[in-house]
């Protein structure tokens, strides 16, 4: 298994993550604490609420607060900032503070509803929140070295063991929202304690197990059971995890509990919990994700339909879904270096999660869909406010997606104009690298040692890249030899070693499988890992007025001042005709076509400029 | 003026409406009197309903009796049938037994709420049900000759005449859901007494102007005025009919009340009402009507969005507005012969309007829609049961949108294999229509008449017609003398003489305005009148999965055996193929094709059979 370099061992700064990385520090997580004080989230934790006031804490404000003093501590990791390390120690001392002296920190069942603590799991967010707080309590940790909320958090997840698990005495309970599952093994690795890895493991696998404790714990509130079939599925409690076939219900739960699963998986080494997840991400990918990487088609439940079933303009794809992707993709690639699980990751984080936020870092998308009339925009805020800070806190962390390493070997995932300070078993060595990804397709990786040193430097190749060409200090490597999309040089690295990488990434246009409706008789356009729209500001038509043809040029080129930067792509392509339809509906012959010029600008970037359609599926003009 | 030839002048024996009228005649009057009975509708009518008891009579029930009463007596008309006609009489005899002392009579304001008799004109259909009461008096004197139920009904109009108008004292209501408009112009046929004439005139005009009736009630019961904008659309009462220029809100109230209106204008020879009209219909017809007929494109108002906005699954298209679309085109037809609105009657004939009963006469579709996934069917009978009667009355009186007639011409509109007898002046002829419409092209009348006869045989050649042939006794006529898609042939006519008519109806191809992004890149096929659906049932792979090339040939066949004999078109087609999609869910080449053969069965009679998808737009092959 290899492990994700920490983020803090990472320096970016390129052209494209670099700005993003600056606004998300010194913007974003000022306006998100912003919000936090001002909608009570934070206040909260003062455990002065008295009923008949409002506002009334909700059963999830306590995860807001937390994913912000995670990512706000990512955040001053990168990039120190006194102020904010301010925010966040206060804040901590806040929560703290709200513990309770068994351990238990909740603010909606400690204020609102003490007497109903550990009642519902189904829906109540209450694990959830605990595993949000601990994600915070071992950020906090490890960008400051203080332990007072990890100590508290400690207390905590041993209260939590206390009251959940297998033995006679406990429930054998789980969260209807998985979070707790992956938290916990963040919680072992930052104490090296085993207790807080079984405990993830209990909870994985209790997920679906008979009796239902959703049906326990709702007899012993006087309900009825059983809950509607779909209520199973939507917490990927229908059946136990090693049984489970298909990737189903909320998304967003769907990818916290297969991340922690899969962080099960790896550190136990599991081949047989492996290959389940293996399966479902594939069925996953394979059958229920938009070319964007957002997931979930429906709103109803927010999360999976059936196979094949992408609606374009109704499409959810909740940004926290494209971030749970990320995850569960990263700890998939810890078992197996397999370029199919970075191909995702990458497109999820290069499309359907960074398009959650606005370029000025203070609006955000909490449904991702791939055509829009116009009506679809970004706002400061939501009621349900996951997604702002899950956003910011990837951001914040993205180094530890661009770089892995065993103990022989560093890796390289994603290609980030950035410098990493790899720990090879004993060894220390820095990685260069230098490139204008994701517009421009050359990479140089310059090795910086005091010594010479031997180590295998692992190198992904992209999935949608055919044609890479790889060169040791000027020596062509055979791309052919790479494993699952990973090549690996060893060799004997002196300091000064130059790997030069081209990762040609053409325009090109790509075509949904046959089963999807939706997409029948349409077509997307992708350059490198960015998926394409087009938006009203740039094109001279409806977008469903627009054709293109199969065949004309997609012609590729860099427009700094546009969007904070980009490279947009522009089409010959035709567009439909009103000439001689004066006065009629339907007629014998089709609409006659006119030429006309496209512009496609990235996904991620749309509705930053003036409001209008947009759509990513384009018709196509021919068979 | 023309004025539509009584359904009861028209004998018609033909091949495809024939059996659909016995069917109607001898099943579905019966199965539908099953229903009323069944569902407390006609008991109702005694008056004994107990506060607590249910079930409670609806503010619309009456309509649907009565609209049973009227094509109970329409059927009774053309097919004789003592055991109908008891029925009727029973029925009429309890009608009549609910009218109070002061002339009113509605179940619902009687029983339930009598405190509240007009009160709430918006929303209650108290208005609208006297209007179908007032049909089913006319049918039922004019079937039967007895007046007890005419009569009954001049006593309610009178009464609503003392209620409403300008005059003081009155109020200026008018119902939330037009219908009394039309049904006092019949009243004021049946009886030539120029009150009801006058009544309708009022209500016609009334709708729209201000100080809004519907405001002044909802005051009035202690409600906040205004209510949304859309609610007055709704009912088209925005503005007064002169000043109305779009079709909007609830489709079949706009369909009742355009009639209304259009009967005012017919019979006032008012050429300003008649231009608003007319203006009106082509703004719907050009703009907002699916290529079946069927209008109304949401069920959320159970009607109009806005141009060009035709979505194909989730079409409402509700059956009672193809038939309301219907009585206006043949109201628009009386004042100034124009294909224009004969082509619009046929469309919705042949496929909107009669695709809302099955084949079995006795399941319903209310709303009619261009696509299917498989879900929607046709079922006994509705909570809001508006449809079963109003197709019922239409096709029992079938043969009075067959022909029309001034005292100098016969016209014929639609292609029916029928006998008439038609009052010209003073004269009475006959014509014989012998033909095979609408799977055959062509058409043989022959006048009958004691003594030759001087008239204009004025003959309609259907817009999808390019190529129309007529002779006169073998000699030909040039049918592009034809005004406005009719062609008038003058002469001194004998007994025998013999009109030829060929009206070729190749399949063809039909496209949609480009405007309309449901269909763009579709194509939807028709073989004259005939508009034709894909069903599932009948194709090798799912309905997205079909594309049919612009110009391979559209085979027309006649299927003596395939739901009750119809033509159906067979072409070749493309079909997308998976090969090489394994485990691919984006690729850069679009899917391979392989030849395919479809068949298109008349949209009308989809959901006959095996339940499955439908579809009438199909996806094309090629620009």
């Amino acid at each position: 298994m290899n492990n994700p370099l920490p983020f803090n061992k990472v320096r970016i700064d390129d052209q494209f993550w670099g700005p993003r990385i600056n606004m998300n520090a010194k913007h974003t997580v000022r306006s998100q604490h912003e919000q936090l004080v001002h909608t009570g989230r934070l206040p909260a934790f003062g455990l002065d609420w008295k009923p008949g006031t409002e506002p009334v804490p909700h059963t999830f404000w306590d995860s807001d607060v937390a994913k912000w003093v995670e990512g706000a501590c990512y955040t001053t990791s990168v990039t120190p900032d006194a102020e904010i390390e301010a925010m966040v120690d206060e804040a901590v001392n806040l929560i703290v503070s709200a513990q309770q002296p068994d351990g238990y920190l909740n603010v909606f069942y400690t204020v609102v509803e003490p007497e109903n603590r550990w009642t519902n799991l189904r829906d109540c967010h209450e694990l959830y929140c605990a595993g949000h707080l601990i994600e915070a309590a071992v950020a906090h940790f490890r960008a400051t070295g203080k332990r007072d909320f990890l100590d508290a958090m400690c207390r905590y997840a041993d209260y939590i063991d206390s009251v959940f698990g297998t033995e006679p005495g406990k429930k054998r309970g789980y969260c209807g929202h998985p979070e707790l599952e992956l938290a916990l093994v963040k919680l072992y690795e930052a104490t090296d304690n085993e207790r807080y890895l079984r405990m993830s493991e209990y909870f994985v696998e209790e997920h679906g197990q008979q009796p239902y404790y959703f049906d326990v714990e709702a007899i012993a509130r006087g309900e009825e059971i059983p809950c509607a079939p779909s209520r199973y599925d939507y917490a990927q409690a229908n059946v136990p995890v090693r049984e489970q076939t298909i990737v189903a219900g909320h998304a967003v739960r769907a990818m916290y509990f297969y991340s922690g699963a899969a962080d099960i998986a790896g550190i136990r080494q599991d081949s047989g919990l492996y290959a389940v997840l293996s399966r479902l991400l594939n069925q996953l990918v394979t059958k229920r994700m938009y070319v964007t990487g957002g997931i979930g088609s429906s709103a109803s439940n927010e999360g999976f339909t059936t196979d094949y079933d992408l609606p374009n303009q109704t499409a959810y794809a909740e940004t926290c879904a494209a971030i749970g992707l990320i995850f569960w993709c990263q700890r998939m690639l810890r078992y197996d270096l397999d370029t199919q699980y970075a191909d995702v990751m990458e497109r999820a984080l290069f499309n359907g999660a960074i398009s959650g936020i606005s370029l000025s870092g203070d609006k955000y998308f909490y449904e991702n869909p791939l055509e829009s009339n116009g009506k679809h925009h970004r706002v400061d805020w939501f009621g349900c406010a996951c997604c702002p800070s899950n956003v910011m806190r990837l951001i914040a962390s993205l180094g530890g997606y661009v770089y892995s390493h065993t103990d022989t070997d560093a890796i390289v995932h994603l290609y980030v104009q950035s410098e990493a300070e790899i720990e090879l078993g004993g060894t220390t060595i820095r990685l260069r690298q230098e490139t204008s990804f994701p517009w421009e397709d050359s990479v140089a990786l310059t090795v910086r040692c005091d010594q010479p040193a031997h180590f295998g430097l692992t190198l992904r190749i992209p999935g949608w890249c055919d044609d890479a060409a790889i060169k040791v200090n000027g020596n062509a490597i055979d791309a052919a030899v790479a494993r699952k999309g990973y090549i690996r040089i060893e060799r004997e690295w002196r300091n000064g070693d130059l790997v030069e990488m081209t990762l040609p990434m053409r325009a090109k246009r790509v075509y949904a499988h046959p089963e999807v409706s939706q997409d029948t008789g349409k077509v997307a356009l992708q350059r490198g890992p960015i998926v394409y729209c087009l938006e009203e500001t740039d094109n001279p038509t409806q977008r469903h007025r627009i054709l293109l043809p199969d065949d004309t040029i997609l012609a590729s080129s860099y427009e700094e001042h546009l969007l904070g930067g980009v490279v947009t792509i522009k089409a010959d392509a035709l567009c439909t005709d009103d000439t001689g339809w004066d006065g009629t509906l339907y007629r014998n012959a089709p609409p006659s076509l006119n030429q006309c010029r496209i512009k496609a600008v990235p996904y991620y970037a749309w509705d930053n400029r003036a409001p209008g359609w947009m759509c990513v599926w384009v018709n196509r003009a021919c068979e």
